[in-house]
């Protein structure tokens, strides 16, 4: 296995990416990591190099301002696009990056290329549930308008998924919705659940978004801009409702007693809300495996990416979507 | 003023409908209140009549299971329907409701009737915020599939209710979307974000879910489907994160300690995140006044919906609104 990681993107690269690859490269000795980037920044960051870790030069970056598609057009050499096209040309069989979403979309539609019979890429985030299991929906985000048939495909591909990387049995895979009851929803939603029930999946029907946290279903199929606005509003709930408490807590002597008591409890209450716990967001669809690992990825991060990276190649994930979409 | 109030919707029928119109009706000697229902149960109740409380006997009562549509076209004599039927032919001006949402939206419809010029009408409800003031956003969920001219119509509807019911000289409008900036979104935000910059509104122009509690705008125009999403999962991250704390402060000694010292302060939190503080949610573009109150409405809650009612007739709304769509 041949796992590249993009040593440029990301807010603490090329520091966290090269620390990640190396641990990674120190853990799993069968697998060749191979750091695609600045060879002189790369190379002052590698003191103990192990003989399974490798350097390609790239002498651009894409930076997370850039306007995704010109990024990638114009920069032929960013270390993104070259990771994208290592893939294309069988040089790697898996890539993850911490740069610029936008351009990692880009890069895996127009440089490494979509599956056959696969009309629209789908990136797959996990949404963080109370039980802390997650819930991987998709699409988050890389389509704006999504036909019925393309979220049959998600659903397909998401519960594939969830079974190769995660080990799901049977994914119950949920189509985000309005209502529960099957004739619910907008023309969308609508045309796509006779779809999803015709799917060989275990298709838990229609799931309303207040639902979402409970972990109800281990797939969520959404069009691209229902599922932006669903996970940034848990964000932002979370977010406001966490700032709200630490003022609260704040307001007295009392309350910052309460505070100082709970403190442990509110932390891991946090990090069981916080999705960049969940690893990497696949980009599902595309003629080869890429990663998406949060832009704030520290080492540990980027480590966890080549390890979903490598169960997803292990339990030749690519494969089996591929087989599945075209009726094999 | 002559303002209908249906006796028999709601969980707390007709009770708290009944003490809430005595209420409004003793406080507001120039404003005629009708109670439409059961005649004979709702006598049961009234024990001291004020002279500008009317009964008027509808035998039917619209359930909260009923299919709306069938509903509201099969029970001609329920309540709903009735009240309904007072505004068409102007024998009421206003009507308040805490029954069925989907019948109501069917009433103001069917029976009620759209607004010449507008195409959909919208259902308005008001979304919490840390600030405590709320947004008002719409559509949500009167129609599930929106073009880009409904949510132009939304928006000054939205715009002219804030200013009219609650006093905002420049209401701010946005526009529900997945990035600030002008380019973004889907087809219908991105055709919408044009006719929103012609209108003589305030428009601060694109909106993200996770700001949403943060009160960046007044009025949040957006699509039926993912205005429900939004307030969905706004209610249920909101719903889980208490549910998390409830279950951390139950962990040990010292953390009961804690949340008993914390308990005022977490009641005003859960306070201000509750949207049934805000009263009901008009039904705008109709050729009458209707506001939903929520399910659960008491006593107080009727009343204020009574209260929401005058202001908007006071300050002449529906006539306002008409005026701005045909262009006067």
């Amino acid at each position: 296995m041949r796992i590249v990681v993009d040593a440029m993107g990301g807010d603490n690269a090329p520091q966290s990416n090269v620390d990640g690859a190396l641990i990674a490269a120190r853990e799993w000795s069968d697998t060749e990591i191979i750091l695609v980037g600045d060879e002189a920044r790369i190379g002052a960051l590698l003191k103990d190099k192990p003989s399974n870790l490798k350097v390609v030069h790239a002498s651009e970056v894409i930076e997370a301002e850039d306007e995704p598609v010109k990024a990638v057009r114009r920069k032929k050499d960013a270390s993104m696009v070259v990771a994208g096209r290592m893939i294309r040309e069988g040089e790697a069989d898996a890539m993850i990056s911490a740069g610029n979403t936008g351009a990692l979309m880009t890069t895996g539609l127009l440089v490494v290329g979509r599956m056959k019979g696969i009309e629209r890429p789908a990136l797959a985030p996990m949404i963080p549930t109370l039980d802390g299991k997650g819930m991987l929906a998709l699409d988050l985000g890389a389509n704006m308008d999504s036909k019925p048939e393309h979220l049959q495909q998600y659903a397909l591909m998401g519960s594939l998924y969830r079974e190769k990387v995660h080990g799901i049995a049977k994914p119950r895979v949920g189509l985000l919705n309005v209502g529960t009851e099957p004739g619910k929803g907008n023309e969308l939603t609508k045309h796509a659940y006779p779809l999803l029930e015709e799917l060989p999946i275990h298709f838990v029907g229609n799931v309303e978004s207040r639902d979402v946290m409970n972990g109800v279903c281990d797939v969520l199929v959404c069009d691209g801009f229902s599922g932006n606005i669903l996970l940034k509003s848990i964000e932002g709930t979370a977010g406001a409702l966490f700032s709200l408490l630490k003022e609260q807590f704040g307001k007295s002597l009392k309350t910052k007693m309460a505070a100082a008591l709970m403190m442990p409890e509110l932390r891991s209450l946090k990090s069981t809300l916080d999705y960049k716990e969940h690893g990497g967001a696949p980009l599902l669809g595309l003629g080869g495996l890429v990663v998406k690992s949060h832009g704030s990825s520290d080492a540990n991060a980027i480590k966890n990416g080549v390890r979903q990276a490598r169960t997803a190649l292990q339990n030749r994930l690519v494969e089996s979507i591929s087989n599945e979409i075209s009726g094999k």
